[in-house]
């Protein structure tokens, strides 16, 4: 059910951004319970002067390896999952692509249950598919 | 008041694309009350290997001609509004561009009426404009 | 702790679009108490048929100069702020880089202040950093 947005500065190699894209998934099969095929990722790729971030905002130092992940997703769990999946997330693309894990910002939107339709003009989780 | 991101694989005819995003508005006036002229689009054609998709979850069987509609929309609407439109967007698709209703996706995103500028600095739905 | 997404038709000079991201920011910091630092944003320049607007929604008479700036902040805000926010942007826009308020529009999407990972796999504003 999550859409994920993964937003980086154009230039990297295929690679880099398919573990990235693959690292977020895998975290959110292991803390948020989403299904392995429940996949759906969008990559947005910015010259590197439409990609403004602070370099050491909240004393975390930040370069230009960053990525920047909105994920919107319903809004049922709670704190403790959602700081399961932030470290997740920063344990994966730490080992793959090897980011640093002050350069992984992960940003979630919330909805309900009944704003998701996957197909077939049918509210996925609500009506009988 | 709805923003709507219309995301799809590059590489479609400009018709193609224009019936998509005429097809969502016209659906949002039928079922979600939307004026004729409350129409803000915007249109994000990625590379195929910047847009992911699982090709069969919850047993839709999916294509590259997929169509991801992100919807920045108040949230007072009910389940059955949000059913209807679903339907009315897949129904539209389906006739023009001549979509499979299997390949529109459809994901709201809920603010409120006081998250709404449309211009002049004023909180549009609050403020007299 | 804002995520801004700052979409227009492409084709405007650098410092044009460098200008809008300094009066947003600027007017973040001067009416929702975002600090100096905490910037992070992102533009999407789209080409003229994938950035679709009415040219009169609400009496408000927009232009192909038409900003749409999207912020994703924490919902504890409240209307009068937001109102504040609002102004501010199209005061400073209007400045620098001189665009008439009529083409400024903003859209607020709402979250949660333990929704935000700032990096190093934690939730900045719950766990201490």
């Amino acid at each position: 059910m999550p859409l994920v947005r993964i937003s980086l500065i154009k230039g990297k190699p295929a690679a880099h951004i398919r573990a990235i894209a693959d690292g977020v998934h895998q975290a959110l099969a292991d803390t948020f319970g989403v299904p392995a095929d429940d996949r759906f990722q969008l990559i947005d790729q910015h010259e590197r002067d439409g990609f403004l971030y602070d370099a050491d905002y909240l004393g975390v130092h930040r370069t230009d390896d960053l990525v920047m992940i909105t994920i919107l997703a319903s809004n049922w769990r709670d704190t403790a999952r959602k700081q399961a999946l932030y470290q997740a997330i920063a344990v994966n693309l730490a080992r793959d692509p090897g980011l640093r894990r002050e350069d992984v910002m992960v940003v979630l939107s919330p909805n309900q249950r009944d704003d998701w339709s996957f197909g077939k003009g049918l509210a996925s989780y609500v009506t009988p598919a």
